[in-house]
């Protein structure tokens, strides 16, 4: 994960968003990845006010800059990376996939010799993407690599969804794993444990005449055995299982277990 | 990457999503990454056909199904795995960050000896999510991790962004897959037949008076559908409980199986 002071140098640029929609859509995201700095760039003063569809990213907008153009909106950054479809143009710079670009734009926000790098990631209209003259100010190209359908032209992504994928990508490196809970930690059913659950099943097949049934081959004791321990159970489980059972036996009426 | 048959065992599955540009847009994330098989769950039939505004999405939305529940929809899966915002509510089930999850998911995929795995990512309503009940019916959650904001509710990702994310990291290349377990090479047990444990194991609570003896909370059902799902029963032990179970209902003298 980036360090809050990290998550700051990162600016998400959107060039000529046509749909307001998407330019909340793409502040929600920010904000569900702890990014705050959102850069618009249109020829006329954006509908901002009219981007306020996103759920919990009215801060977002709220901080939200809007710029005559690329130059300004980045002016400030020390790496500018333009976001594209493979194919889209002839690239004139070096093009990366998401992954890759991600761990360069890490290296750039942690740089950190007394100075702070600051990061722009720049995003085109929904319909053309960034023109040349938009890529020009970039550094590189970064792209999320689609699927090819053949015969079929490249779809580009939702400008809302390559944003969250995107940032994503960002903060992904290493989860925080405290956000991940107990469940996983459940502690494990000890052998002692599944050996009386193996009995115990043991005897509800005599009982039920299962064992009867199908003619158990010679380690049918092994045979149940390994039918627990395939169970992979914990220590809370086992004990549910283990109450089932006895409750079994003791509707069949052939065990004195209360 | 995954191979084109990889990705056409998986299915999105979005469960009460109530506003149609929300399936459009979680079908254009599944066209853009190669995925086709979208399922819908809804009580009354979904406005799919108000969900065209998925650009290039066309071919999946097309291709969409609806289930009136959960079980159906998930019946020939072999995995099934819920998605969950962290902090969401009381986690009956083990939870990991998103690219742990995708690297069993691949596994799941990828299991072969000549058959083929097939993994559901369920997906709640835009406002509740999952519901408890819908969760019985998963093997595990995931979770996107997001920042958090302090003093501020958890935000939930936007249900089109959600999918997009999620189905990136299932396409992205992941150096650690390797490290993972050989595969078991038993086949695993689809959901229907779990289904048809949980019914059968239920009975045998009910006529054993276990769940009176152990009064139940409202979702019973549910309970005792985790507890089936955490047995992780390959397709050969599922046959084997079944067996059991039934043979028990039989000595109990309360059902008429042979």
């Amino acid at each position: 994960m980036l360090t809050t002071e990290e998550l700051a140098q990162v600016c998400v640029v959107l060039v000529r968003a046509r749909n307001p929609v998407n330019i909340g859509a793409a502040a929600r995201a920010m904000h569900d990845f702890g990014f705050g700095r959102l850069r618009v760039v249109n020829q006329y003063p954006p509908p901002l006010e009219m981007a306020r569809s996103a759920v919990d990213a009215s801060e977002v907008i709220a901080h939200a800059v809007a710029f005559p153009n690329v130059a300004e909106a980045v002016a400030d950054c020390t790496l500018v990376v333009g976001t594209t479809e493979v194919g889209e143009r002839d690239l004139q710079h070096e093009l990366l996939a998401l992954s890759e670009a991600a761990v360069r734009m890490r290296a750039e926000l942690r740089r950190g010799d007394g100075w702070t790098g600051r990061v722009a990631v720049l995003f085109g209209s929904e319909k053309t993407g960034l023109s040349n003259q938009e890529l020009s100010h970039c550094d590189w190209l970064l792209t999320v690599p689609m699927h090819e359908h053949a015969g079929l032209r490249h779809a580009s992504m939702n400008l809302g969804q390559a944003v969250a994928v995107c940032l994503y990508e960002l903060v992904r490196d290493a989860p925080n794993d405290h956000l991940l809970d107990a469940p996983k930690a459940a502690e494990p059913a000890h052998a002692a444990g599944l050996e009386r659950l193996t009995i115990l099943l043991g005897e509800v097949l005599e009982q039920t005449e299962y064992a009867r049934r199908h003619p158990a081959n010679r380690d049918s004791e092994a045979h149940v055995r390994r039918l627990v321990r395939r169970m992979r159970l914990d220590a809370a489980d086992l004990t549910v299982w283990m109450g089932i059972l006895r409750q079994v036996l003791w509707k069949l009426g052939g065990n004195d277990e209360k």
